[in-house]
């Protein structure tokens, strides 16, 4: 099961980590095609101020210890669905598949990158789905702003 | 004409001011709606390592002094055609309108962009093409590796 795999692990991981620093619950790790964890990261939106350092964009950028086309064929597990900027790493760094733990809160461009070929395993992780649910009824205006709602809109 | 608009003249800059520092020659602005300059900045491949912060994304970074959702409705401008990244930037923060000062070295996700309904301009701007072409002549494992190619393929 998808949800046993190290790199879901250690997605998981960094989402609690982001929470405990008092961001965005939202975490990822990029595995290499014969299974080496290449990189691992979470949301900055809080912590750096920062809008495109989503989970899986830390995690790419952590892996820049490797040349970029040791990403080819590789994994992304990410706790949530990958919005537009993420399935965009996903396509342009040429992966294989992508783990996502949980798509009932965000569905973003899941479908795009299946479109494209890259396997989309979708898993229902009651631990992802809590930990931000909760984490957005405490910040509403975190969450709500970084996925571009403006203040006025969906009662914040 | 959109080549000569401050965002477009502010792009080019950066992309100048990328070669200076001894990166790739990518600049990138972005530009609300009223016309506020938010943010400007290039591609960082070479100067911090990073596989993500293209210009354009270093762009939405610079930004960061505004909440996100002031990029509603804006226009980014960018020397060279967005990545399939700097696409998904460009419609995960809805902007209007994508500036391109040119698309004949790479064509990435313009026509993605255009599909979401976003305008995208295509300039032929003799400077963008001829500086990131001399570039590429000169440093082709950058630009190889910066866009997936591993190397032993297109004879680097």
């Amino acid at each position: 099961m998808a949800d046993s795999e190290p790199g879901f692990l250690i997605a998981r991981e960094e989402m609690h980590k982001s929470l405990a620093e008092g961001g965005a619950p939202i975490g990822a790790c990029l595995v290499a095609k014969d299974g080496t964890i290449l990189g691992r990261g979470h949301n900055q939106k809080v912590q750096k101020n920062s809008p495109c350092l989503h989970a899986e964009v830390s995690a790419f950028e952590d892996a820049n210890h490797v040349d970029t086309t040791a990403y080819i064929g590789g994994t992304l597990y990410t706790t949530l669905s990958c919005c537009d900027i993420c399935a965009g790493c996903a396509i342009f760094f040429k992966l294989g598949r992508v783990v996502i733990g949980e798509s009932k809160t965000y569905r973003g461009g899941n479908d795009y990158m299946a479109s494209k070929g890259i396997e989309v395993v979708e898993l229902d992780d009651p631990e992802c789905i809590n930990t931000l649910q909760t984490y957005i009824k405490e910040h509403p205006e975190v969450w709500y702003e970084g996925i571009g709602v403006k203040k006025g809109e969906k009662g914040i």
